[in-house]
């Protein structure tokens, strides 16, 4: 196994986290994108609530359409309105429509060691536009030109776009609108800029074909991208056969890229595994992981909100090789594993 | 009625365009973008062909993935193999993928009068990367900076698209790549920067809430695309209520940008409208078609490739504000009608 899990996952739990508000419970806290903030260890949670409400009833909290100053409204339906059809623990349907059961705001978490974290009282960003009115979700954050710059899923009733925002300090974050329409998720910055452009992977979500793919795009400025280019797909048969999609901030090693993704299958199982792609044409695919690097195992990653579950939106990578990969277990917890870029690469050789 | 059909329609269907090789046959001659060149109007024709069959077999005309060097290749299956399953005169799927029946290229016609067109011999565009695997269809001409900007859909097995070309001339083209990845269509890049980016309204695809509305998005230089911002969704009910996307190049105007856009109902009934929209934050919609400036109503209209169509890639604008807006037809041939600014502004008063 090239990954150990840390004895003392889970790290954190919707147990250790205030909600942003009384009537409110937390149910998740996981997918959290992680930074060196000077001396400490930071990780920007995905924190989804939900209110309080009876058993006979399914609620969506969201913001309102027509007046997003007013914050968080909560919409209730009765499980046996006939315009209601309930999906899964994530997902009902009212009147012909998706809402979501839970809206997801990022709060941090801050800890010297990495593995001992003191979670804010208060959230660091809450949903607060017009695309953000089901929740921002999935935060991954790259240090980039002296700033941190975050990406994290903005969800409406238009779908699932992405968005950016920088901070300095984690204290106060300025958002700079859409960079991918919806439906784009897992997006992961690039470091460094490559061949003088920004880069990323991307992952449309398109309702043509039904692809889940993930992609490469570039930018002058972080803000606008284009150049879009195919990756690599899903795997028929494979551990990744559903979907893929880009979690950590690639790894520049000096075999090329080095991107922890997730991918999924037809059961929804949800695993980590690596790709590497060329330095300087990043969406060229050196290798691929054939097994998955992590897989659902543990009772905390098998069983939760939505079970059977790895996923990451962020790693830590040390001067010295080693790699601490954040990751959330069954959408509910947030834990991490810790590796080698030298294992990780050793793994891609067949 | 603010707008008459030339009488003269169709103007041009699949039997006066010569197959680009032998062994196909031209099946729609249709969505043209248009220009002035010169003295002469052009239209940009999306030329859908298809390999002669039997009745007992279903093709799918392709670049070779492997080797598109190769040009086109033909994928023949029977009707009754097992793992075909016909969809609609458009696709199939064969062992679980979505083909296309017919591959479209993209090829000039050229007219002294705007109704009596010369179709050229060959291609101006045939497919030929990977990202056109299916084809090029729909393309959009927009003259900016002295240039002609052609955007048009490229489909392959990852979705649909949206590429860019450049071209002086219509002779040769050079192709800048993908500037929205899949699913996304119906792309019309503003004449003019707006706010000083480029400007267009695309039309991503999503499937997490199956959303196909028509958005805003900026650029520094036509190639990076961002600063997304929803602009107009369906309208359950209306006309427009499954999908809506942007045709006709907007046209600036007093009261705004003036946009001829397509919507499609529940029956796949595709009409025209107009949508008029905010000359410094064109995102923001002053107002819209109540009912189509242009609904399938001709036999021409009603019945062909994919009937009940009504649908535009372009109109020219003359300085007394006469429109002529080219459009295809049930998916098969080319037509026009006529109109001016002031009677498609006179629609949107309500």
């Amino acid at each position: 196994m090239p990954i150990q899990r840390f004895p003392e996952n889970p790290l954190m739990g919707p147990s250790d986290v205030k909600p942003s508000r009384p009537d409110f419970e937390v149910v998740c806290a996981f997918n959290a994108g992680c930074a060196r903030l000077g001396s400490e260890i930071v990780l920007l949670l995905r924190v989804a609530e939900r209110p309080a409400h009876g058993p006979d009833e399914l609620v969506a909290p969201l913001l309102a359409p027509d007046d997003v100053s007013r914050g968080l409204q909560v919409l209730r339906v009765r499980k046996d309105d006939p315009d209601c059809e309930a999906i899964d623990s994530r997902m009902f349907k009212y009147k012909g429509r998706l809402y979501l059961t839970s809206i997801s705001h990022l709060r941090l978490a801050r800890s010297a060691n990495g593995k001992n974290f003191v979670i804010d009282e208060v959230p660091a960003m809450l949903p607060e536009v017009h695309d953000e009115e089901f929740g921002i979700e999935d935060p991954r954050i790259t240090p980039i030109d002296g700033k941190f710059t975050i990406n994290y899923s903005a969800v409406s009733r238009h779908g699932v776009a992405t968005a950016l925002a920088v901070t300095d300090d984690f204290r106060t974050f300025e958002r700079r609108g859409l960079i991918f329409a919806p439906d784009n998720r897992d997006v992961s910055l690039f470091p460094e800029k490559v061949g003088g452009h920004y880069a990323c992977f991307h992952r449309p979500m398109g309702a043509a074909f039904g692809q889940q793919d993930i992609w490469f795009a570039s930018s002058p400025d972080l803000l606008h991208w284009g150049e879009h280019r195919f990756v690599c797909g899903c795997r028929p048969g494979q551990w990744d056969s559903l979907k893929v999609g880009a979690g950590a901030v690639p790894i520049k090693t000096e075999s090329g890229w080095l991107a922890i993704y997730h991918g999924a299958d037809h059961r929804h199982r949800y695993c980590l595994g690596c790709l590497l792609t060329d330095l300087e044409e990043p969406h060229r695919v050196i290798a691929r992981s054939n097994e998955p690097i992590l897989a659902p195992q543990m009772d905390y990653e098998r069983e939760g909100f939505f079970g059977d579950v790895v996923f990451t939106c962020g790693a830590l990578v040390e001067t010295d090789g080693r790699v601490v990969i954040y990751y959330g277990s069954s959408d509910e917890h947030t834990c991490a594993a810790e590796t080698t870029v030298q294992e990780l690469l050793a793994t891609l050789e067949s």
